[in-house]
């Protein structure tokens, strides 16, 4: 289900596919993050024209709303938000970490309290996997204990402890579910801890990849890159590696040099809430003035329908103004910035040209206006 | 460039064709409301597959931001935002009346305080021509002096009087534009005012047709219709008619029976934003939990995209998590209902079955869940 069909000179970075009952999933992947069954400001048609081959949902956040009795009786998070392309869930266990302000949390599992739209929320492994197959999802993570970076060696290592048993748990609750399965690497900042949990998980048969959970909580840059690096020398070669969350096209870029396949996160979106915007010349802020009289396209070489219909003139005003037009076009440019990049670095690979296109790229990252 | 090709028995309801620089404009016609030059939450794609001909947009508010200046440099609304149908501009005549709190006015024009982005604006019958000049407005409207329902008949009448003197200033700014300009009948809730109005405007020169401003400003529904009867009797047959700001479909069906031809309106859009939606079986809450489990369209009569490619139960998920997308489907879904009900209406007179649509559609707008 996962091959690995390149990799390239002076680099871990390889080019592979993942195989689900959807389509057949060109590796490296950036994944657009549909937490709620949308892509947030996205159309269909929009989201269908940005060629990503799968989604993220969350299992936290179906679970509150519509909640699983939706899926069992309308069959599955696919066909309810009409997307004909894979969907990978989350488990919930990062809510454990973002929500850990209104949640109780022992061996069993997770209780939150103050759910919109109801009293509280159970998660265990057993529940968010059930969840996770009512979704129909096709790639699945185990439910785990996410920390932040600040934890003591202590806290890191009793939760990745408890995340062992969960990803096991999760393994027994999987049953006959068509859906992959990853197990999640913890152990915070504490490099031998991060070993220790690559080395348990891997040990375990029966998982189809392996996630890199607990980053992108507050680290800094080196650190997450030398852990993101000590555990991809550890994982099988043989199946696909995700981390989790991460980032921005620099945070991506490094990450597949150091042979993460699977990428996700929020950024191309909520920045365009916020009037910025990723081009081949660097990083925009529409918000800015200088935008104001600029008859010329956000980006002219991309064929997207912010660069190809609209001027940076018109996008400013929607920007200043607020206007929701705004954000939906710039997310819309932003997530295919991202799906673009992720296409340049597997043809990089494939032609053993990536070293220097990371080289370039990097330049290309520096530039903010 | 306006003429009336149809009309159906029992009925003042009228069927014609409106000729502007870009395009011919069947009439009865709605106009989506593009205030700040975006119909708010669609996309240029979604605008052009509502088949809405004519856009309205906003003076007053063009002018506070992007600024005359703008369009001066870059070349027009219409380029601007990529729209190829025609634009109506309103005068920024109704701010005088909705921001009646921030504004002084006399004779000379009216004063805006506190504006988004500028210390004041100053709006006189020159200023305003000239901006909807700069906009290249296919139809400008005369700066007018717009009193709300309540106000006295001495008020009301001395803001008449003022109308018709900026009547014939905008008539005199008008230049060599290739714009139309309509005069606006003002007068209130005062039936001798109103026919004072329609009278001395049609006696003026040079209008390309008449607009009926000041209603939907707070007064009965009995009063507005009677209302719009007596003017539309009192002007030339063979100048279209715009009734601004108004308004639901029955508000439309019954000015449409009255002799109306234009209409603009924000409700498609404003209601969407709070989850209500028209459809061929009546007005729908997406609110409502009714709609949590139902998995079939909202119209199945309905072309959109709201409607043919997700269920009422991911529709009330969208409104109900209030993601963007609920409300963008909506307005769409909204958007379309009335511009295929102008439709409707035009063969309905043209076929000369117009007073029987009429009961029906009167049903049917009278069903709410």
């Amino acid at each position: 289900m996962f091959s690995a069909l390149a990799c390239a000179t002076g680099t871990r970075a390889r080019r592979g596919t993942l195989t689900t009952a959807h389509n057949v999933i060109a590796t490296p992947v950036f994944m657009p993050v549909g937490t709620r069954g949308t892509v947030r400001t996205q159309t269909l048609p929009q989201l269908e024209a940005l060629g990503a081959p799968m989604l993220l949902a969350n299992t936290y956040h179906l679970m509150g709303r519509p909640g699983i009795e939706l899926f069992e009786r309308l069959g599955g998070l696919h066909r309810w938000m009409g997307w004909g392309g894979s969907i990978l869930t989350d488990s919930g266990g990062f809510q454990v970490f973002s929500l850990a302000t209104s949640r109780t949390i022992d061996d069993d599992g997770a209780v939150f309290q103050d759910v919109a739209d109801g009293p509280r929320l159970v998660l265990t492994p057993e529940r968010s996997i059930a969840m996770q197959r009512a979704i129909g999802s096709d790639v699945m993570m185990v439910f785990d204990h996410c920390v932040d970076a600040t934890s003591s060696h202590d806290d890191t290592r009793l939760a990745m402890e408890r995340t062992h048993r969960w990803a096991r748990r999760s393994l027994a609750a999987r049953g006959d579910s068509p859906g992959k399965l990853f197990a999640i690497v913890q152990g915070g900042r504490f490099a031998e801890l991060r070993r220790a949990s690559a080395v348990e998980l891997v040990g375990i048969d029966g998982f189809d990849g392996y996630a890199i959970g607990g980053l992108a909580v507050g680290e800094e840059r080196a650190e997450r890159e030398d852990i993101t690096e000590l555990v991809t020398e550890l994982l099988p070669v043989d199946r696909p590696r995700y981390l989790m969350g991460v980032g921005t096209p620099l945070d991506i870029l490094e990450a597949v040099h150091r042979g993460v396949d699977l990428f996700d996160c929020i950024l191309p979106t909520a920045l365009a809430q916020h009037g910025r915007a990723f081009t081949q010349a660097g990083k925009l802020d529409l918000r800015k003035g200088l935008h104001r009289f600029v008859d010329t396209p956000l980006d002219p070489t991309c064929p997207c329908e912010a660069c190809t219909r609209h001027s940076r003139s018109y996008l400013h005003h929607l920007v200043k103004t607020r206007e929701p037009l705004g954000w939906q076009l710039l997310a819309h440019h932003n997530l295919r910035f991202y799906v673009r990049m992720m296409s340049d670095i597997r043809d990089a690979i494939a032609n053993d040209t990536f070293v220097a296109y990371r080289a370039a790229l990097r330049e290309i990252l520096a530039t903010e206006e």
